[in-house]
């Protein structure tokens, strides 16, 4: 078993080798809104984008530095405010803007510049405004400005969201933190999301493309908030090898351990964004179990906590199993719907696909928890699958019928 | 073209050979609860029936009728307030009972008589009560009687949802009625919902189910209010035959002419369950072209109506297309996303992918009004498709929150 520590400060700074910074240039009101994370000397990257195919102008551009770079990447700038998506040839021109500019404000080739962006569809950037503050952009270590990064990328969060992990490999200590982004349009399959990582790691590209994806389709991708998913959003893993252990190698110890790690810290992040879904007033982790796939389990994990009228009961505080049993009947692959267990909170009420009786009393006190756990067991195979979502509350109305206006 | 008239009274017993009752026995607290549709001497049937792998107990029980009389169905019973779903080997007991019960009162056979609960899951059906009331159901041709079925098959809905239809088929007059309930738990594939038609015209059981299958993928499948699908909903058509027409073969101008007539009543009751969807405010009607297939357009423009986020946006009244777009990508088979056309009321909002100016105090007060267009052309093909839904309310979530308790 790994032996994993918190680290602290909680930071993408913590990690040997990196700097951060955020400012606010006026793309928000009053609040942070450009953001920049370094890595002097360049790091490997591996990144996730949305599946949406309407893919905003920011997602375009990395990809493109991904490529030209080969996956070696010094530095992210994020803007919040405006995400810079269906604004056509001119959006892209933006983009293309915001990453000459902090390239040459950092003296580094553009292609070592990723660029992400979240906010409001549609509408054109205020060019010059960011381009005149990437000049005002100093990144350092400090605790203090990767908390100002961490700020810059928010939309409609309540507030940042950290994780971070460090163990040891091979007598080396290994620092992982990650932030993230994301209140609303939270769908499997990186929807309205940012997510960035750093690590002290030595670990190239494609070894960390691969762990990076493995450990996102078990974490952010099994969240939801409201079923919609979005133009702009990526995770970004930057590994600088500035902790000096071995280079990790798939299919070994050092590759299980660190993938254990990084995993770790998308769960976390993920379960912050879940969390903070708009409106939420609860976390909801739903495990489903007895399936013959992970990834089936998974997926009724998912069609469960993305329910809304599941997601409504709960905010209701009513152990509604009867919205479950529905959701878990309308996956569109043949399931055994004859021998299914529930369990809500504490309480085991449906075995067998029968009610049993249960303390509706004791059920609505567990409801009314912070964090509410489901259970249900398919008795048909040993696959284990997870999904995290929220509440649907009066305040998820209030936040989405006047965004833009 | 069909030269459709509006029936009058809209009841289901205008077409001739039908009778029908509904009244409170106790399975609600106050309102009509059991509901009765007669067609002495029996009537050719057809239905379609929830895709959801968790079939209630009265949709078994009425698939085994269908295939035993070979469509030959003389009664339908209904009763609101109960689902009789996830209730095991008890609620099939229940449901027999239930079917039995009727078969006796009318002296007719068991297999005769389709039945159709709606409401909770999960709870036993108070069955005494359910038998007890069926000796007091007298049908007859009354309007006012026909209007008490209208109510009895209701649960959440604020009023009964009917729509009929006349035309002359050689000579012969011929009447197409239907009523409907439904407005929570709707989504595509017969979700919560309960429809039944009538006519007088002659049609066998076979090529009924043909025209009704095809209309209902038109109709009733597009319409979404919330995306969840239920454990128990049908929609059942009856012909008696009374009109004297010929019998209507497939592939012929009858056939085409009343499958016309069938769609349109299902169209009609399609949006009123829109519209009645949980706690909304208004009808959005999605129409999707520019496809290569009619399948694609309506999957796009499903996709559409039941995004959160677009509903939300419009029961706030917000012409934010970005969330359109986000909705139109989203959709798991490629498309070209670079020249979408979207219009939003009458003004069009995105040509070929980039926004363009239009007026947003007029976008607002098109989206006051109490039925929303939205247009979008795909430009990549001649096929159209169709999809209804509704606004996401504060009074959706006050009705759902509070359901069960």
């Amino acid at each position: 078993m790994l032996n994993l520590q918190t680290v602290s400060p909680l930071t993408l700074t913590t990690p040997k080798g990196f700097k951060a910074t955020g400012i606010h240039v006026g793309l928000k009101r009053k609040r942070k809104d450009l953001g920049l994370l370094v890595c002097e000397g360049g790091a490997s990257a591996a990144a996730v984008y949305t599946t949406n195919q309407m893919q905003a102008a920011p997602i375009i551009v990395t990809k493109q530095a991904m490529e030209a770079s080969e996956g070696r990447i010094h530095a992210i700038l994020v803007n919040s405010g405006n995400a810079n998506a269906c604004t056509g040839e001119l959006g892209l021109t933006h983009a293309y803007m915001s990453q000459h500019a902090i390239a040459n404000h950092l003296q580094i080739k553009p292609e070592q510049v990723a660029i992400a962006s979240t906010g409001i569809i549609g509408q054109t950037l205020a060019i010059d405004t960011l381009v005149t503050g990437v000049d005002q952009l100093v990144a350092s270590e400090a605790e203090e400005e990767a908390d100002a990064f961490a700020h810059a990328i928010l939309t409609t969060d309540t507030g940042i969201k950290t994780a971070g992990y460090q163990f040891l490999m091979n007598g080396s200590e290994v620092s992982i933190c990650g932030v993230a982004k994301g209140s609303g349009m939270i769908h499997p399959n990186m929807a309205t999301m940012l997510g960035f990582l750093t690590t002290d790691a030595t670990v190239e590209p494609n070894v960390l493309q691969t762990i990076l994806k493995r450990s996102i389709d078990r974490t952010f991708n099994c969240i939801t908030v409201d079923g919609d998913s979005s133009t702009n959003d990526m995770v970004m893993m930057l590994a600088s090898g500035a902790a000096k252990t071995p280079t990790i190698m798939l299919d070994t110890q050092e590759a299980e351990q660190f993938e254990q790690a990084v995993t770790h810290v998308c769960q976390e992040l993920a379960k912050l964004i879940a969390r903070d879904g708009e409106g939420a007033t609860k976390l909801i982790e739903v495990t489903v179990q007895g399936t013959d796939e992970e990834r089936l389990a998974r997926k009724i994990a998912k069609q469960i906590v993305g329910s809304s009228l599941v997601k409504t009961a709960i905010f209701g505080e009513d152990a509604n199993w009867g919205r479950i049993v529905a959701a878990i009947g309308s996956i569109d692959e043949p399931i055994d719907v004859s021998k299914i267990d529930i369990r809500i909170g504490s309480q085991w009420v449906l075995r067998q696909s029968m009610p049993i009786l249960f303390d509706e009393t004791l059920a609505s006190n567990e409801l009314a928890a912070d964090t509410v756990a489901i259970e249900v067991d398919l008795n048909s195979g040993s696959a284990v699958g997870r999904a995290f979502g929220c509440d649907l509350t009066y305040d998820y109305i209030k936040i989405n019928a006047s965004y833009r206006t």
